[in-house]
């Protein structure tokens, strides 16, 4: 912990699981290393959909932005107020995109450069090597819902 | 499940487990009333923070669009193969943004229209009422990283 950090006592239980559906193959082994975000001419990285769950990508050649949803595994959970610059000012864990926090879910908008069975090519990641795969969306300003619409859809504030 | 759509068998473990840190309060208590679709002018939702987690909102008033990150609680999590049209024909559960899929974490872009102690006042959500919140960050075309470059922000491909 850097100075001006806060840390809270852990819950003791979880709510939710989550399974892991496959891996991240990324550039950088070090998190040092690693880009502080992703850029869409950054370089290529493989994302590996692990089995039962590879049917599932099934149609995802339709979108060429996708938003990917990965484990920030390497990761302390407990730090609220972090201090980004190492100088003693700190912000909330929800005010900053920083791999700390209570989930540590990373999300990133990439761009599909190609797919061989079931590994997507992407452009646009700044995780480590090895970051564990746990969703993949189409990019939603790409996508148009298929069902029918919805009382809800109409509603204005 | 509907004509054509398929579900896999579900694995044994989980592999990794959140934490709800706090709950979202919209207008929809019924699946069917839920929007497909956030939107920006749609009604105003209550995004509350549970201790301890209140005080890693400190800096989220910088921003007027910010991502949360949420537990679809109601979900099926086995249908790979999905039929959104009920019509027979089918896509994989990756290239929808349906709330059934193996880890049911739903992702919205928001406006923060105020803040009320722990509690978020935002609009552009679709969720349930009572949908557990897992987290919140910056927009990431608002926010710049605050902390020092690093080697791999200068990456291309």
């Amino acid at each position: 912990m850097r100075p001006g950090e806060k840390a809270v006592e852990w819950p003791g239980k979880e709510d939710a699981g989550l399974i892991f559906i496959g891996q991240i193959r990324t550039p950088w082994t070090s998190r040092p290393g690693c880009p502080r975000q992703g850029r869409r001419d950054g370089p290529i990285c493989r994302v590996e959909v692990f089995e039962p769950w590879a049917e599932a990508l099934e149609g995802i050649d339709n979108y060429d932005s996708i938003e990917l949803l990965y484990w920030l595994h390497r990761s302390r959970r407990d730090i609220v107020l972090q201090s980004p610059r190492s100088d003693g000012t700190t912000r909330g864990a929800f005010s900053l995109r920083s791999p700390v926090r209570p989930n540590p879910i990373g999300t990133s908008l990439v761009t599909l450069v190609g797919i061989e069975g079931a590994t997507l090519l992407v452009r646009g990641l700044d995780c480590l090597d090895g970051t564990p795969l746990i969703d993949i969306k189409p990019d939603r300003c790409q996508f148009t819902p298929l069902a029918s619409s919805t009382p809800g859809n109409a509603e204005i504030g």
